[in-house]
């Protein structure tokens, strides 16, 4: 093995001989080494991910300045790059046995060393950007791409599931309105409040990616980053830090492995309890009475029910624009009279009852007075508590870089909700931080935003660990960031639009679920029906059916009202409707076991509930493609039909010997035409599955006839709806 | 006076006491250099604009990949920047009587010259870039810039006219349908086709402005380019060139003689031809009886009228979308018959005859086979011919590099046209020029693209001189680009929509005659009534006649039917419509003799017809923010209604004495509101004007009675238009 001095002289000759001279190395990591002249290669396992060139530089640094000006949670971020120098040379300056250190600069100013290192990670080797100079707060790193590469991952995205070909600004925010900027739904939500979002704009980005290369690479900075994969020579990720962190590298033979490596490094997530998979959770409110008559409704049809949510557990105030939820959280038992008793009797039923949180106190709640007096706040500039308008109420946001804050809401939490008897909850927000807010624990609100999700995720687990209530309390939530993997419980997709868009309607949850399964996060659902009408546009019972039957096939089934439940069609807006939903919770509660088995999986192996198909079909390319179909554990391949007024579908079958699950006709890959008409999704299962029987007993159910003695009226539901959640139009968010 | 080798010596000792030296210098020509350790301090006629110091440096050189994709002329063009570099240091090489060479560089390397010297040129002092780094293609230069500054210019811009806290990209193509990202008609166009435009889309922009501190710059590369005027301490200006030119300063003490030394420099325009100002110039179509059945019915309501503008005097060709002109610029005798005898007629009773032109021919036409046979037209990458799309119909493009295509263009022109008797024409286009077009002069596409409309006016002025009739015919572009203002006798500003739209309707026109003003172009006009309907938004009455009662007030009055006659409303629409137009020719027609000295102003010393406040009124503050109301001349200010149904109108009036055109009641400045029916356009005279009696008489004119005793009905003449122009959708030019 060559010395540093042997690399030096090494280069100096070359210098002088351009390119006669050829040095091959192995470290002890999984990096590789291979020195050319002014060329540098660097192999993980075997791939190469850094081909350093004077021309094609591995690294460049800089500054820049930068704004973020927040609204809601929508952002708009500006950047003016005062400087952008590639380091075209470096020096091998140290090359030890766990590492090799190299110094990148041009022409021998803007030195910057960086180390190639085994760490003591499950994942692999690990770079470190050392001694950057101090005007430099820019840095972008290119690696190697392959034309034909697809790349996966970067937290939650709704638009794209293979990255290739786009940039993805990695900032919290809310996903947006439309997502797509020539619909005209996402041109009046822009018009209204900015809100209409784009492609790359979700509630859980991350600089953390997987190749179709057969290696992953995650970046562990919080600030502001970018992952571009626009080119056809090289990834070039960007990061806004003058401490850009570390990068981190693995590889595996198999996607399944390599998704193993990436999970034991960002963590896994725990089984759900097992009783989440009994039936739908549907989402109720109005009160006591109200909460038992849907229950009453559902069950009378024949529906699979396993929980209640009821979001409105707090209480309503009113403001111009409707009522909204009351965010201090405690019991409202005014509107929610023997809630208390309800709950222990509908558990023994098995109905459970969950509520709803976010980390912001409403100014007018005893809970914001208690926390503010507390100092537990998080501050404005000139050291006053930083008070947002979220629409005519005003809240705090709790400081959850300080841990007698954080011990103090896990005591809210404990206290309020969990000893009430509350299955669960939606903890929500966690993206809307001001990035010129000032926090206890000294953070800049630009390195702070993103990781403030992983801190609240953080909270709710550990107040369930600590009453020890894992597998037995579920929490779902929709912001995320690197580290939410092994905190957070369970997601859902956040709010899709009532409508079948692909950028924001039933389509887009699918690359959602699957991009996060590329980022380390295996288990997701999402809103049965979809959450924004706006526009005079409501859900229809087409698109409440097509999710019903969609949610049936993933680990968890939850409905939502949506933000305007009167102008959006209710699984009890009519008794047909009621009853297709019930067959749905039916098919549901049949794939119980075979649910716990896919769930099983991501908890030990970190391979994700809802998986795209080259996990399974690497050899196949057409699979490396398919963003609208997913493969629910090995055995069962899932593609929901997104589109409105069909009943028919094509459906791409990687090669595999498949069976159509309502009719058993078999097929041997390729792109098939099926029927599928409201109720029956496209569903395929694998010839000489174990689990061939459940299937099959599946395929037998027929709608239910109805055997409520007593239904709902659309109308009576209607009124109930208007009265307590009506009007409440400007927020997506309670 | 130092020597170089004293300053060198200078700067040597100031880097080792770090600023206790301080060296002032005044060279021969207008800059003036004042040099302080590594800062380095320009100023031209005393105004500072060069303020480099290591922190805020006036270089930066760099690298980037650009691309531009046109569409019916409008472009998305994108931009990698791969290097910025700020060159920090710098080194005084010579320092001779006429200049002053400085090498700026980083440390020693991408080394770049930077000559100042004192250049033959009307204007004033020149920068000078030498010996650029061969793979640079891309610089910055920053100027200083004063908080409080105002900046104008940039060419024809119809959404600011400060361009401060805005960035300029520079770019010839069309402007756009809408313009403004948050109206529906913008979002519709870019969904239609991606012509919505946006705040700096212009037929006409330059790298050319006029600051407050009275200096002005102009740079004279034609690559693309952007003006930054969004930073408050510095202007800054990217180039994307390795030769990316001069730049050159000029600097008066008042901003009547900065738009002198401008134009003496840029090139100012002859006065029009004196019947210009004799009437209207009525945009007719349908052939030969149409024209004169047009003609008789405005003359028979009174209207004054010098010409008759016949733009299908080509025929026409059918598409899917309806009829398009036959861009084969030949007279087409089926649907004007005796043309020639009428042109001859009609010149003998003082009404004009004019035509329609642009540089792009169809495949179909004789002109293209010829042209074509003689290999004068572009080329593409493979050696063919360059056959663009334009909507079913495929034109060539007369290469107006190539010396002998121009003058065969020339002759086409002078037979076709000028022989035929015509008193002028519309130069339409030169925004559409691909930039992967193979030239005779073999110029790169992405610095001709900019350069062509200068080829196009420079073409149709040649012919005009040629034939000895400059100040005979009257040729109108739209297009333009520095040096346009030496060739273009008189622009228009295009196709407004018909609307009342801030940034693309009647109001769009004011900011975009005010700033070619301050980019030495003086005279403008535009379609009475504006041109584009879409959507199923047509023209109104009242829109028609604002825009008329405006164009009294501007030096040429000429009314265009619109891409969809038969949606729009017309002066022909009602014998209403007529009798006040007509009322608005006669207004126009008893301004001549002032217009005449008006325009004489911009020929003589390039004063604009239409001037913004502060060139009169450069002590008042307020005056530099006014961009919807202009100075006409010396002693009328016009504040054109821009709102529909309002009858009132307030306008800002510069500290002095003004007389209220209508009814004699005097101001002496501020905010007034002043009545403003349809037909009375907010105008207001100094007090004391040698004018007064011509306004005078004009205040007396009340509405016209209807005399015609053969209107013409609105619905014959909507069958007209239908048969003839209805269904030309697609495109916004004939």
């Amino acid at each position: 093995m060559a010395t540093t001095t042997a690399y030096s002289l090494c280069r100096m000759f070359i210098l002088v001989t351009l390119l006669l001279s050829c040095v091959l190395r192995q470290s002890q990591a999984n990096f590789t080494f291979s020195l050319n002249g002014q060329n540098l290669n660097v192999h993980v396992d075997g791939i190469q991910v850094i081909a350093h060139s004077p021309g094609t530089p591995f690294l460049f640094v800089g500054s820049g300045v930068s704004s973020y000006k927040g609204h809601l949670g929508n952002f708009v971020i500006k950047d003016y790059v005062e400087e952008r120098i590639a380091l075209k040379n470096f020096t091998v300056i140290d090359d030890a046995e766990v590492m090799m250190r190299v110094q990148f600069h041009r022409d021998g100013f803007m030195k910057t060393t960086v180390t190639f290192t085994k760490e003591n990670s499950s994942l692999g080797d690990v770079i470190t950007f050392e001694d950057l100079p101090g005007d430099v707060n820019h840095i972008w790193v290119r690696l190697l791409a392959d034309e034909k590469e697809h790349v996966y991952g970067a937290g939650e995205q709704f638009s794209y599931f293979d990255l290739r070909g786009h940039n993805f600004p990695l900032w919290i925010q809310e996903q947006g309105v439309g997502r797509n900027k020539s619909t005209e739904v996402t041109f009046e939500a822009d018009r209204r409040d900015g809100g209409g979002g784009d492609y790359h704009t979700t509630y859980w980005a991350e600089p953390t990616f997987t190749s179709s290369r057969k290696y992953c690479c995650h970046f562990d900075t919080t600030s502001y980053s970018e992952l571009d994969f626009r080119y056809p020579e090289f990834h070039e990720v960007q990061i806004w830090s003058n401490k850009p962190g570390k990068i981190f590298f693995g590889a595996s033979e198999t996607f399944t492995g390599l998704v193993g490596k990436l999970t034991a490094f960002l963590g896994r997530q725990p089984a759900l309890p097992e009783w989440t998979y009994d039936g739908a959770i549907l989402g109720v409110q109005g009160g006591t009475a109200a909460m038992l008559d849907y229950l009453k409704y559902a069950q009378g049809n024949s529906t699979y029910v396993t929980g209640l949510w009821i979001q409105d557990w707090v209480g309503r105030i009113k403001t111009s624009f409707g009522s909204r939820l009351f965010w201090n959280w405690e019991w409202d038992k005014k509107q929610y009279p023997d809630l208390d008793i309800e709950i222990v009797r509908l558990k023994k039923e098995g109905v459970r009852v969950f509520a709803y949180i976010n980390p912001n106190l409403n100014r007018e709640g005893g809970l914001f007075k208690e926390a503010d007096k507390k100092d537990l706040l998080v501050k404005n500039s000139t050291g006053d508590t930083y008070v947002v308008d979220y629409g005519e109420f005003f809240c705090g946001i709790v400081d959850l870089t300080n841990p007698t804050a954080v011990e103090w809401y896990k005591g809210v939490i404990t206290r309020n909700m969990i000893d009430l008897g509350f299955g669960g909850w939606m903890a929500d927000f966690g993206e809307y931080l001001p990035t010129d807010a000032v926090f206890y624990g000294g953070q800049a609100g630009e390195a702070l935003h993103n990781e403030w999700p992983v801190l609240w995720a953080k909270l709710n687990r550990e107040v369930v660990e600590e009453v020890g209530m894992v597998g037995d309390i579920l929490i779902w939530m929709r912001a995320g960031f690197s580290g939410s993997q092994k905190h957070t419980i369970v997601t859902w997709a956040g709010d899709q639009f009532v409508d079948f868009s692909l950028a924001d309607g039933l389509a887009s949850v699918i690359p959602a679920a699957l991009s996060l399964g590329m980022t380390g996060f295996g288990l997701t659902h999402f809103d049965v029906g979809g959450f924004t009408s706006l526009f005079g546009i409501g859900r229809t019972e087409e698109l409440l059916l097509r999710y019903a039957e969609f949610a049936a096939f993933t680990p968890v089934m939850r409905t939502h009202e949506g933000n305007r439940p009167a102008e959006n069609w209710q699984f009890y807006s009519s008794s047909e409707t009621s009853v297709k939903f019930a067959r749905q919770s039916k098919i549901f509660n049949m794939l119980k076991d075979y649910t716990i088995s896919v769930v099983q999986e991501n908890t030990d192996y970190g391979i994700p509930a809802q998986r795209p198909l080259f996990m399974h079909y690497a050899n196949d390319e057409r699979s490396f493609s398919i963003k609208y179909e997913y493969l629910y554990g090995r055995d069962l391949l899932v593609a929901p039909v997104y589109d409105k007024g069909v009943d028919t579908w094509w459906v791409y079958l990687p090669p595999d010997n498949w069976v159509f699950l309502w009719d058993g006709k078999e097929y041997s890959g390729g792109d098939v035409q099926v029927s599928a008409p409201v109720g029956q999704i496209p569903v395929f299962y694998r010839k000489g599955s174990p689990w061939t029987q459940v299937f099959q007993e599946i395929a037998k159910i027929k709608d239910f006839a109805s055997s409520s003695s007593r239904a709902l009226s659309f109308k009576v539901v209607a009124l109930i709806s208007v009265v307590f959640v009506g009007g409440w139009v400007t927020f997506r968010r309670p």
